[in-house]
């Protein structure tokens, strides 16, 4: 690991790769187009593994990401995150030239976009498939109508179909849990999708998200598009969740050792907030952590060591690792530890200028 | 708010100059020089406000922000973390022109650095004042007297004084528990500094830090230095401290509006973990919240609602806030909400490229 000398996302090729492959035969198998969500790598490289695996659309989350991927030649791209009205006009430079898809997620937005909208789109609308955040209430179809109804007002916006994220998996306790959310969310979309069918003249297609139900599902009840991100990494998160094995894990932190208190049995690592995020995860006896301890060897490959230990704490910069003493004494200040995010979209955001493939 | 499209961070300049010149005046009042965190803001134009308040020194956390700062004329930097031996060649290249300031933090480390050394630094011992961060053990003086011995190995070496960071004064209860953190901390480094005298033959000097502490204490024991970074903006954690009021706090997100969802009193914005980050807050019944929501006029100024509203949940660009009914009918969707953060150092680091100054 010659060279690496602050926090620097590791990036395992392979893995990534083997990721991408098995979630796009996965997608074709089922007869859907993989439609990844790149707002997890953000990176023209990985952007560049899809583009020679056969992907030519892809989903982003916002107008900037949207711009940045124009911008590298990729030509249909979905911004699946309620549009932004205060961006318009960089929606419209963008729709000029691109396949270029925009979400609706609730009622009052319609109405304002078709006046706004100067550049041919295709329209989805999110529905609200049990996760709250946003999206119309899959109960209310008249909503859903009048919104529809507001969107002929503009011949620029071909309605596209439904689409929702089923990011309560995310809080489901079992793999069968998820798989209940997923076929429960797939049959509300396909009902909306046979009443609505009039107001779709060129077809309601369904769009699906999110990885934990891609990864596990061997069913996609008749989705016309898979739109998982994460897969591409995976993190811990996913792998207590049982969407991935902890060897599908495709990236690690390489984080400096700064200080060893091998008496307290913790160590200090250059690697805090402002490099893996807060967001938190639970070892096994429920305890909050901030990532796992993997050990690196000279080529930036990593295994787990006998023990499980964990960053504990974590301040802007520091992170503290509660480690058996004899792990602890194996380390030198000036040397790199491995850690495993606990949300790898977050940490590749955080670690986009230090990257480093292997 | 015109021009304003995506997640902003709003300076409030008459406020973060307020807050400058208040710490400044207390420290000068004390004897004692305010070398401030540049950490926070991480902000050029930050330090030029610092510098025509009167400031010449200042800590930062990485060799990169040191750099940062001596290309932008800074003259006397302490980097107040514990060194990095990855970076020496950064390092060295610093200190060559500057007056650098470095900071041990563990044994096992002064021997690497006196090797590889090749330019003249001031040299910090880091002292763990009750945090267990890192730093050394105040009632282990040999493992102290042992790494001072190191450091004679190279002349370059400058053994500045004793440097401490109350970081457990984030966990108090109380402000009178602060004060007794701060007390009892310095009790501890002035002790260490009378049984040090002989090997800091140019003296000892007490650094010392956190803002908690360096707002609300009006005895530094005899401190040379603080080193308070966070001060300058505040943010929520440090008003559930006690350390600021709410009128103190220097900045607010502003977050367009995306989608309101009235009939489950919530509301939707384009600010998620990558512009606030996950650092957690509790409302006065104890609920995690991200972030507290004000309104913001057309100049950017703010002002609280009459109840008291949260970010509550968090995704990666995704804010959801709950509020009453009648106040989700105030927003339009391409608005802005204002959310004050709950640490302004991480989203101050997470907006750095979006800043706009009021």
């Amino acid at each position: 690991m010659q060279g690496i000398k602050r926090p620097t996302l590791l990036v395992n090729k392979g893995k990534a790769q083997a990721n991408i492959s098995r979630m796009l035969s996965k997608a074709r198998g089922h007869g859907a187009v993989l439609r990844p969500h790149f707002k997890t790598h953000q990176s023209l490289e990985l952007g560049q593994w899809f583009r020679e695996a056969g992907v030519d659309q892809i989903a982003v989350s916002s107008v900037s990401m949207a711009r940045q991927f124009v911008a590298d030649g990729w030509k249909d791209i979905l911004i699946a995150f309620p549009v932004n009205l205060r961006e318009m006009d960089e929606i419209n430079i963008l729709a000029a030239t691109t396949r270029l898809g925009l979400t609706v997620s609730a009622p009052g937005v319609m109405a304002l976009l078709a006046k706004a909208l100067k550049a041919p789109v295709e329209l989805w609308m999110k529905v609200d498939v049990g996760t709250h955040r946003t999206g119309f209430d899959p109960k209310n179809p008249d909503a859903i109508r009048l919104a529809l109804q507001q969107a002929e007002a503009n011949s620029l916006i071909t309605m596209a179909g439904v689409l929702a994220h089923a990011g309560h998996t995310y809080h489901a306790g079992t793999p069968a849990d998820i798989l209940k959310i997923h076929q429960d969310s797939m049959g509300l979309l396909n009902g909306l999708k046979a009443s609505l069918a009039d107001a779709f003249p060129g077809g309601c297609k369904i769009s699906w998200g999110d990885t934990p139900s891609c990864s596990l599902s061997e069913n996609f009840y008749g989705a016309d598009e898979l739109r998982p991100g994460n897969f591409v990494y995976y993190d811990l998160m996913q792998h207590n969740l049982g969407a991935c094995g902890p060897e599908d894990i495709a990236v690690a932190v390489a984080a400096p050792v700064v200080a060893l208190h091998p008496e307290r049995k913790e160590m200090v690592i250059y690697c805090g907030a402002v490099h893996l995020s807060k967001e938190q995860g639970k070892d096994a006896i429920g305890n909050i952590h901030y990532g796992q301890v993997v050990m690196l060897n000279k080529s930036g490959h990593w295994i787990f060591p006998d023990e499980a230990c964990y960053v504990n704490r974590l301040s802007q910069e520091h992170g503290v690792i509660r480690l058996p003493e004899a792990l602890c004494r194996k380390f030198s200040p000036g040397e790199l530890a491995g850690i495993l995010p606990v949300h790898s979209c977050l940490t590749a955001d955080l670690l986009r200028a230090d990257t480093r493939f292997i």
